[in-house]
């Protein structure tokens, strides 16, 4: 492609309003344009990258042996009713009645339609397994875009689903998918790591994430430098044990006045106190007993760890009445001493601290010098929050850290979720109805081209590996009013492009260093330089964008240059 | 691809419900499926067309010179207000507010979206010409869905537009897409016949239109048999003349009693009179001043062909109490005779008309037997309708005759309709501002599949062209139990798929009856059929699916006759 024949708006200064790097490099390369808030066009440089990592992710889904489907964008309401998730997307949905009055959700993902669908045709263990993708826009009301492409509103996912008649046959659709998806990222360029993740909104039971750490990532990952531990922080688990634990003072517990100081805050700034010596006392029901779950101040209960360690079915927050009654106090006064008739569960943390600050289960009326053992004694210890920066590794007890990371993909074994919903069964070899076991596997192709910039560029501009680079050869003329230079880049371009080598060629009349700077910010992998110095001693100038590397040959060797190049860079 | 590892949930009979025998065959050969009136799930097979199609429309667009974008379907609804068009396309047009009360317009059509963003960037003559084009998903409210992937609400679409200097620049520009249309069409095995159109709601002065002929078309074409002229009907031309005149009686017009009988279907049938027997007199003002048309009773006056004729910048039709002050009779009882001080303009038709019935410009009355020439002579005659059926050729003369037509592709030479309304403005060479100048091209990529099954199909089933078929061949074992048919049929699939040879293996476990109908339902071009019997000739069959000749060869043969075979069939 000739450089004058296509769109490419390179910028000269960082735009405004841009924190990732992606964004910064997608809207000054010219790759894309932000038509609305979490809204972007994609410039023919970004579509094609978009392209070639749709066709790296196609190539290995039918190499797993999956079909490619594509399912509409309009999803009547119903459908999303009846799996109970109309109401569970809530305001991040986009839907609408037309003229006729029939509602539609815009599709955000498609379990429900490729569940009606393939329910309809699939009826016998003859017909299973399954494993149908497609690569197609979807649409969230995202409420708050950020970072260029990693988040929006419209974005191109791959989603596959695969149906099985049991849990062995999804287990191996599964793994198929699993395999084919550490292809696709290898294949990409993108160091990826592999997370255990919760389900969430997809429901069912085991679910991977695809992450690459990213400084804009929004999810957090929680990772062991010694044993390589790694889990997403949503289910990360932490051992028991605490890091050089404070002395404590051998005071004896102590009330002291706290009117209507309630919370943490309340009471850290009345005393200037800080948060972590406080321990916050939550009073819940779980299976309709009591239970209070001791929390250190500057932490969250997680209410999922909170469930698995009690094996709690159902679990809310008592009701303030409940409280007074359980505690003999008003709610924001809890403590654990003295607390009778009550199950105590208290966090790995509280074993760490002394001299802490609780509520007296009285009003207005808190406790200091409390520590554990001497004054309480829980009945449970367990893992009770989300693990951060500094807690124990589960599996080698030595410190986690955290970093923040993107995801790329997610993998689900989703079970019978969707397919109970839309009474999905098959008839086994012996004529008896199964329910299909269904998995979903989904993909932010979007997200690859963002993730890829932010681990590959340079001072100059993006650096992008071969496998997904919009073009392999950026051609260029230094002085495009020189004939002969001119004549020889055409010769090459033409070459080149017979010889099935992709070539961005720069034909425009600009100044070198505005062509060398444009050619460094796209990042195209080799560059070929046509100037009429060079030309003089009868060569042409090859550099290396990833390091720009250069060295002059003669013409006739630039073809073997390439290829070799090509096979050698990343 | 292996059958059982796909989808083609094959029908026996036909669905109901199914008029177009694309929509039969699409649905019968489980290559789409219906999610909600007008929206469509394209399983694998329909999907491998719809690519194809994609594949075959983008190398040519590359080849015109164009290159490719990807525009969002999320429409900020201030771009369409912009235009105009967000009245325009009025409840055909999907659109909602968001979450935080954006009003979103979901795109039918990206001439707003592309001009805004080519607008920011294109600055300076040098910028220009650009084609740039994308195919993508489209929305509208279709108010009618019909005749299956033919009318709907979600579709996919090639639109390319193009953006000039000049004029010059335009005709270049459109001549390269209409160019690449033919291709494209002819690529797709489409008998394609272009049509002159009307611009609509695009806006523009040229427009054509790529249609075939087709039963379930929903436009009609006007084409002469003898000369080949053809014009869609909203612009087609007729010649002045009439074929066979009937011959007067000679009667003097005489007044007769039409008591409240204002429209022409309340006059005849009152009295038993042919529709083609009244001349209807509609009374407009044109640029200000009183014309009176005279239409014959059965046709309708084409408001554009008017405005043409008589060179009208305004056009609208008189109220009620001007028609009484130009005529001298109330609304529903004008006619030409005794008509003073309006420019009377006359259809063609009214020339071949002989003792018509007119109204008498006086209440409750009407003329009988009145003759052009003698009773009232028009101030212009010429061509006032629609052509329709036996109208003369405006080329030579001879019958025009309609047929229905599917429209595949628009060409349109838009002018500065939308640069305009977006300020889009090149300094010229002299450093003057100018308008861009644009162009949009537009190919409907479902309706090409519908197309070809609608021109290309046999009482078995579709019968695919080469270039866009799911698959070049069907590998089909006679019976899946035999060990050896189906060790011979692996390798063969094994050895076609190592040649890059698209191959769909038939490995069900089915009667050869079953998979000889489905076989020929999804239209494969060459079938391989491995059966026990050829076997133990050391034969395999091979068929056409065209005209399903049969042959038997030896397999060593099978590579030589589909690449033989291929090269020859369509």
């Amino acid at each position: 492609m000739r450089w004058s024949n296509t769109l490419i708006p390179t910028l000269r200064e960082d735009p405004k309003d841009t924190e990732a790097m992606s964004h910064k490099l997608l809207l000054r390369g010219g790759y894309v344009r932000k038509l609305s808030s979490g809204v972007y066009s994609y410039l023919p440089l970004g579509l094609k990258v978009l392209k070639k990592i749709c066709s790296i992710i196609a190539e290995e889904m039918f190499r797993a042996g999956a079909d490619e489907v594509s399912l509409p964008a309009l999803h009547p309401a119903e459908l999303w009713k009846k799996t109970g998730r109309y109401e569970a997307l809530g305001e991040d949905k986009l839907a609408f009645k037309n003229r006729t009055g029939q509602e539609f959700v815009l599709g955000p993902t498609h379990e429900e339609v490729i569940t009606e669908l393939v329910g309809a045709y699939v009826k016998s263990h003859r017909d299973l397994p399954k494993i149908l993708f497609q690569i197609q826009t979807k649409f969230r009301d995202e409420l708050r875009p950020r970072f260029g492409v990693i988040r929006t509103k419209e974005f191109i996912m791959k989603d596959a689903y695969s149906f099985d008649k049991d849990e062995a046959g999804l287990d191996e659709s599964y793994q198929k998918m699993f395999e084919a998806y550490k292809k696709i990222f290898t294949r990409c360029g993108l160091p990826f790591r592999i997370v255990g993740a919760d389900s969430g909104l997809m429901g069912g039971r085991v679910s991977q994430e695809f992450m690459v750490e990213c400084e804009f990532g929004e999810d957090i990952m929680i990772q062991c430098a010694a044993c390589g531990y790694l889990a997403s922080r949503d289910i990360a688990e932490r051992a028991r044990g605490v890091l050089n634990p404070a002395p404590g003072s051998g005071k004896a517990p102590e009330a002291f006045d706290t009117p209507n100081l309630r919370t943490v805050d309340e009471i850290t700034s009345r005393f200037k106190l800080k948060p972590e010596h406080l321990i916050k006392t939550l009073i819940y029901m779980g299976d309709g007993k009591p239970v209070a779950c001791l929390i250190r101040g500057d932490r969250e209960l997680n209410e999922a760890k909170l469930r698995k360690l009690c094996g709690f079915k159902t679990l809310i927050p008592a009701k303030p009445e409940d409280i007074q009654s359980i505690t003999g106090g008003p709610i924001g006064f809890s403590g654990p001493v003295g607390l009778q008739g009550v199950r105590v569960v208290a966090d790995f943390d509280i074993e760490g601290m002394t001299d802490s600050v609780t509520g007296a289960n009285q009003k207005d009326t808190h406790l200091r010098n409390v520590n554990i053992g001497r004054d309480f004694k829980p009945d449970l210890i367990g893992d009770l929050r989300h693990a951060a920066h500094g807690d124990l590794c589960p599996k080698c007890g030595k410190p986690l850290a955290e970093a923040h990371a993107l995801e790329l993909g997610h993998v689900f074994k989703l079970g019978t979720r969707y397919t109970d919903a839309f009474e999905m069964k098959y008839l086994d070899e012996k004529g008896e109805k199964k329910t299909v076991i269904m998995g979903c596997y989904g993909i932010g192709v979007n997200r690859i081209l963002a993730a890829h910039i932010e681990g590959h560029h340079d001072a100059k501009g993006m650096v992008w590996s071969k496998t997904i680079a919009p073009y392999s050869v950026l051609l260029v003329t230094l002085n495009q009013s020189d004939l002969q230079s001119v004549r020889i880049a055409d010769e090459i371009y033409e070459k080149l492009s017979a010889e099935g080598i992709e070539v961005l060629y720069d034909d425009r009349n600009e100044r070198a260093g505005v062509k060398f700077n444009d050619g460094d910010l796209i990042g195209i992998p080799l560059q070929v330089i046509v100037s009429e110095r060079n030309l003089k001693e009868g060569k042409l100038e090859v550099c290396k964008r990833l390091n720009k590397e250069t060295s002059k040959i003669p013409p006739e060797e630039l073809l073997g240059w390439i290829r070799k190049t090509l096979s050698e860079i990343p």
